[in-house]
């Protein structure tokens, strides 16, 4: 079978090869790919700057944001031939540390957890992966496009319960919603957002391209300008910062409306030094009571909460946050093409059907 | 009867004046006082940075810390004559907001909240005061010195409080405890932890003094120095920041260990700019699911979770935190002492039987 793979360490290219076909575990679900997502993560790997391959070879099967189709399920697997799933990226650390022992690798305390696609274990940018029925979720049929779109939903998902379960802390019915940054993550943070019935608004620095017709979309409406002056006019409960970007960390440290609760999803380069009034900021946290909180990836519960909401919302709109849909024999252009950051989201089809 | 009053908003002298004694409401309990504290609003009021009279007056009682003992108590009030008391300090807005109307005005959404000794209702350094019983909490006898630290000790019950809910968002057994400033908020936010049974350290900049055996005698270890340094070698999974030092607060953000839990009680003054990478600042937040959390002020249920837990702990310990008792006709001394530093918390004494 073919599959996407790269060198982690190493600039050379993204190749598409010939790979044995993988062999099922025990309980294991073999699975065809249909596609996997490309992100942010994916072009820090193909740069040389992050990710580790499998121990004892030098290359990894890259893609963590997948989609596929169940081809051979064990009985009592819970899944069966035909079946749409997803599969979950972190699996727990050997030691385990306590929060792997509780089933959340997500949190993880020793950083010794592995990542599909990312760290020591292949990915689902293939014709043809395996999974353990415990690490997989079972979609909707409706998702057989807009279910490549699974993974960054359980990004937001599990920032979202951040959000909730810091805000039950205290009395908390939150109503204004603003997002900072309308990539995928932050159009899936929004489109939650909506669901939950929340006023929603979204910045992002744009003003062409489908971001501002996405958003409006939703229902929510799309500002470009200073975080400041949104902020100020917003007053939101909740703020969902999808960038990364240091002027948005720090500007979302105040602002908020008294009890804000501040999500941070986004990671971007370190190394340019801003100045900051750290007193003042420190005061508008403390006397405001205001919460900030960085979460990172989903376990499976997100996922399962990622594949229910998403099967709920507007497939075409879930379909047009896909800008760019590029097959596996030109997989090395979905790697540009999402570096450009002129599209949204960019997909690699698996499935020489679809193309 | 005597009291320490001031005109907020002047730079004038604090006044012992004769004031007619106050009228209990209906149902309301009449209170010898007994001691009031001292702390930073307290600098504030009397420097005319802040503070606000009761309507229609321009003289404003002082003491948010209160400590006395009943004459008086209704029938079916709950409370007996001679009944150590401490007195609440926030009351809620009138609107009243959500979080208010649920009996949490110390998370209070509007702002129109009053505070006894602060905004818009008389405090606790006199001679005598009144309280409704609902914002009144009984000590213990055992507490009939020490308890004039209910106060602070609500405001880091109610920051651990804040603590164990963020941290309860997933699976959290911590170990090691950092407090920042071994003021009389980080001295009990330092019992509370050890009480806990965390190993507990606490950072300043004092090597003499009463704080680091202070610090020693509770079972925790006294640190001086750079904040990262300290940082790196204790790695504590909770930090309780109680300076508001620019520095501080910048500085505890990143460097606690994976799930690392800030509590931010430290108001200092806004208006000195620092440097931060704040790429580097939100990375570590995300990839660490860390969270920092500002806390202020605590409603009755804190006040009562730090009458059992001061009452529980070593009273003479408690009354080498108080290092100065001035009397009432002295008071204006008490302040002039504590804007000097020198001394970890002071104290008025009200009762003219215990000068």
């Amino acid at each position: 079978m073919r599959a996407v793979t790269v060198r982690p360490g190493r600039q050379d290219a993204v190749e598409v090869r010939d790979v044995p076909d993988p062999a099922p575990g025990a309980g294991e679900l073999l699975v065809e790919g249909v596609a996997a997502g490309v992100c942010g993560t994916d072009l820090d790997i193909v740069a040389g700057d992050y990710g580790w391959a499998p121990p004892g070879r030098d290359r990894l099967v890259l893609g963590h944001e997948s989609l596929g189709r169940v081809r051979h399920a064990p009985d009592g697997s819970g899944f069966a031939p035909g079946d749409l799933v997803a599969g979950v990226v972190r699996h727990p650390d050997p030691e385990p540390c306590g929060a792997c022992a509780h089933g959340q690798p997500d949190m993880c305390r020793n950083g010794r957890y592995t990542e599909r696609g990312i760290k020591e274990r292949d990915g689902f940018a293939a014709e043809l992966w395996c999974v353990e029925p415990s690490c997989a979720v079972r979609l909707d049929p409706c998702l057989a496009r807009g279910g490549v779109l699974i993974e960054p939903g359980s990004v937001v998902a599990k920032a979202w319960e951040q959000v909730e379960r810091v805000g039950a802390r205290a009395w908390f019915e939150p109503r204004r919603v603003l997002v900072t940054g309308a990539g995928p993550i932050g159009l899936l943070a929004a489109l939650f957002s909506v669901r939950r019935g929340l006023v929603t608004h979204v910045l992002d620095r744009v003003t062409d391209g489908p971001k501002p017709a996405l958003v409006r979309d939703l229902g929510a409406e799309y500002h470009t300008g200073d975080i400041a002056d949104v902020l100020a006019a917003v007053r939101p409960d909740v703020v969902i910062e999808a960038t990364g970007a240091g002027p948005l960390v720090l500007g979302v440290l105040t602002g908020t409306d008294a009890y804000g609760i501040v999500c941070l999803t986004g990671v971007a380069p370190a190394g340019r030094d801003l100045t900051v009034d750290a007193g003042a900021v420190g005061r508008d946290l403390v006397l405001g009571n205001r919460a900030v909180v960085g979460s990172v990836n989903g376990n499976v519960r997100h996922f399962r909460q990622a594949a229910d909401t998403l099967a709920a919302a507007d497939q075409d709109w879930l379909e047009r946050v896909i800008t760019r849909r590029v097959p596996l024999d030109r997989a090395a252009d979905a790697y540009a093409a999402a570096r450009s950051g002129a599209d949204v989201k960019v997909v690699i089809d698996l499935d020489p059907s679809a193309s």
